[in-house]
């Protein structure tokens, strides 16, 4: 069971960022604390309670009133003591099991799915993304907090900055706040009880401290947004490389609806480049592909992923791709067959998609989930678009008719096949 | 809450039928006792009493034991007594509310769903289907049985043989068993107890007494099979009302994935007929598309209906459409201009299924359903395939380019008014 109150300390006063409170400073788009509520209330976490100091109280009420959150505002009037002072102040607004976290740390959707079902300590054996040098770490033995701190020599994982405590701990904050007249860091708490700590290794997370934190924590909001199972081997070996960079350079400026005008907006282009320039038209379309990736990655980043959004990325797409063929044939060709060819190449090229959507239409399942050797198959839209690209590069007449055929046969091989092994799957019965 | 037991009465011995008994007659190519224990099954029953002759109990234990049904056999001695006697042989079989119905009554998949959400008597003041001069009536007080017969001068309703009772009815029916010498009818018990009456007025049920009442019982359920959300105006007033007549002649004979086969054979001929005679042509495609409904009728008649069958038909009607365009392009067009409105033509011809099943794809839901306006929309495969039939009737050389020309515009127009309707819809934050 995910613990249903989440304590956030937020009292720092976040002296390298300027003075403004780190809890509100913007990733792609987004307050870090939006995101970490945001993330937590999607896995049950029902209400907060975020420490904060004096200064920064009033910032804070205004943030929890303009989302609507389920806040209640705890404010620490002695900032400048350690955070485990700050922990004790929430005590009597906690009741249970409870998760702690920091407001100055940057959470992906993958760790946080992971991290509320822990205990104790969640703690990186394999940090991908916070800057280790300046974080805390741990010694562990016996799955329990053995040592911590910051220059620790030997040590085990490091400390996430998300905790899932329980209310015994206001005991030992207790005895801490007469022991040391209130000022005690958090890490004093983990040594006293010698916290259970529960490994999440290797998922997306960072704190920030400077402002080229705030950059680290865009790429990796950008490059760890989970991928679209229907990328084709284009698409995972060149065109994600690209529209990663290009998403992180627009993460906080874009909305994911603005790209997805503009990349339609590319593919018409190359399609009315057709006829003027086919090599010009193929470069465009290969463009207008790597573009086609930036929307759902802005999406996820920006937590705006939204189904109505694929569902209109998903139609622009086909009239991207219809609209290319359709007006290479015109510029092109001349003969009646040949027609005929480019006919069942646009016919086949809707079809690779709508093989795969009307089985999630029917089954309301991912085909790509549910008949993974899909996956392998190739014929996928990035794999076309830049075979396309590669026959236009030096267009003689034989070339795009070779185009034509080329297109016509996988696309429509692939309709066939993907029938084919989604039959076979969905008649054994233990599946679906 | 629907009862977990259902009680079936199949102890009659059918003189009018041959000596088989009625309960394992087939229609549309189930026993009507497999149809009736299908249906309630879906609807929440779990365990089933049948109570039979010693005539037929053996042919009753073989049905049970081939379809691996939960149900007991109770052997009536004494076949030839009021079927009151073998409501009362269930009595021990049974505690709590249960469900009564008759094993000689064919009931439809709606008329099952709204029974057994009943009280009592389910009767009917709207029968369609029954043979209401042969039918047992009820006039009804106070919401209860006043009285029952089949010769009953003045009734309100029709019995339909299924019943919602509770275990105090065996009280009932040991009082009969003694004052009668266990010779007495339900009627009488329904009398005695003044039983509760629920109205479920014009859904479809009938009895079967004859053989030609096999006939009307087959017709009911391909007539009253539900019908696709997505059907058009030419399939309502005419598509329709053929392929049901095609669907009873053939609900005995074939399957539903039989006919799926032959429908896409009909219209890849009538594709390849563009090459030699237009007119010809457009007649077979319109049959193709008649046809089209009569897998989908059988499937439902027959308790086939399958996900993958769905799912199949739906790609086989899309490649139907591509190529009877591109085959028409092909045969009749010379212009580059006009094979560039035939690509479009084609593109919006798979577009407008692909905007409604690709909604499906991201919402789990029905477009049509969800979207209502949609139904009104124009633009349709039956509407589509019904112009273009007309079109080739008297084809002319600008015949043809106005079909090609007319379809671009209606298919995409209806696609971009699809994608409108369904972002105003999906933005109204009430309703998905």
């Amino acid at each position: 069971m995910t613990p249903k109150t989440a304590v956030i300390l937020a009292a720092g006063l976040g002296t390298r960022m300027g003075g403004k409170p780190k809890g509100l400073l913007k990733v792609a788009g987004r307050e870090i604390l939006y995101r970490t509520i945001y993330l937590l209330q999607k896995n049950g976490v029902e209400g907060f309670v975020i420490v904060t100091n004096e200064k920064y109280a009033g910032l804070y009420r205004e943030f929890i009133e303009r989302h609507g959150f389920s806040a209640e505002l705890v404010i620490n009037p002695e900032p400048e003591k350690g955070n485990g002072h700050s922990l004790h102040l929430a005590g009597e607004h906690v009741s249970g099991k409870f998760i702690l976290v920091m407001s100055d740390h940057v959470y992906g959707e993958e760790f946080v799915a992971e991290a509320v079902k822990g205990d104790g300590l969640i703690a990186d054996r394999r940090p991908r993304w916070a800057d280790v040098s300046e974080a805390t770490k741990a010694k562990v033995k016996d799955g329990r907090v053995e040592d911590i701190g910051k220059s620790l020599r030997e040590w085990d994982a490091v400390d996430t900055g998300f905790f899932v405590l329980n209310e015994s701990i206001f005991e030992v904050t207790s005895e801490l706040e007469q022991e040391l007249n209130g000022d005690y860091a958090l890490s004093e708490v983990m040594k006293r009880t010698r916290l259970p700590v529960t490994f999440v290794d290797g998922l997306p997370w960072t704190d920030v401290d400077t402002p080229s934190d705030l950059k680290r924590a865009r790429k990796m909001l950008i490059k760890s947004a989970p991928k679209g199972t229907g990328d084709g081997f284009i698409s995972r070996h060149l065109n994600r490389k690209v529209s990663t960079e290009i998403s992180y350079l627009l993460a906080e400026k874009v909305t994911p609806n603005q790209m997805t005008a503009v990349t339609f907006a590319v593919g018409i282009l190359s399609a009315v480049l057709t006829l003027i320039s086919p090599p010009l038209a193929g470069i465009t379309y290969q463009l207008s592909s790597i573009l086609d990736g930036v929307d759902g990655e802005l999406a996820r980043a920006q937590l705006r992923a939204s189904r109505l959004g694929g569902y209109i990325d998903s139609l622009l797409d086909r009239y991207v791709d219809g609209a290319f063929l359709a007006l290479l044939a015109y510029s092109t060709l001349t003969e009646s067959l040949w027609y005929l060819v480019a006919l069942i190449a646009l016919l086949g090229s809707v079809m690779v998609s709508y093989s795969t959507e009307r089985f999630k239409g029917a089954f309301c399942r991912d085909a790509y989930k549910e008949v993974t050797a899909l996956r392998k198959l190739p014929g996928k839209r990035d794999e076309r678009i830049f075979l396309t690209m590669l026959f236009l590069l030096y267009p003689v007449e034989t070339s795009i008719k070779a185009l034509f055929l080329l297109l016509a046969i996988i696309t429509n091989l692939r309709v066939a096949v993907t029938a084919y092994l989604i039959s076979r799957k969905v008649s054994h019965p233990k599946t679906i």
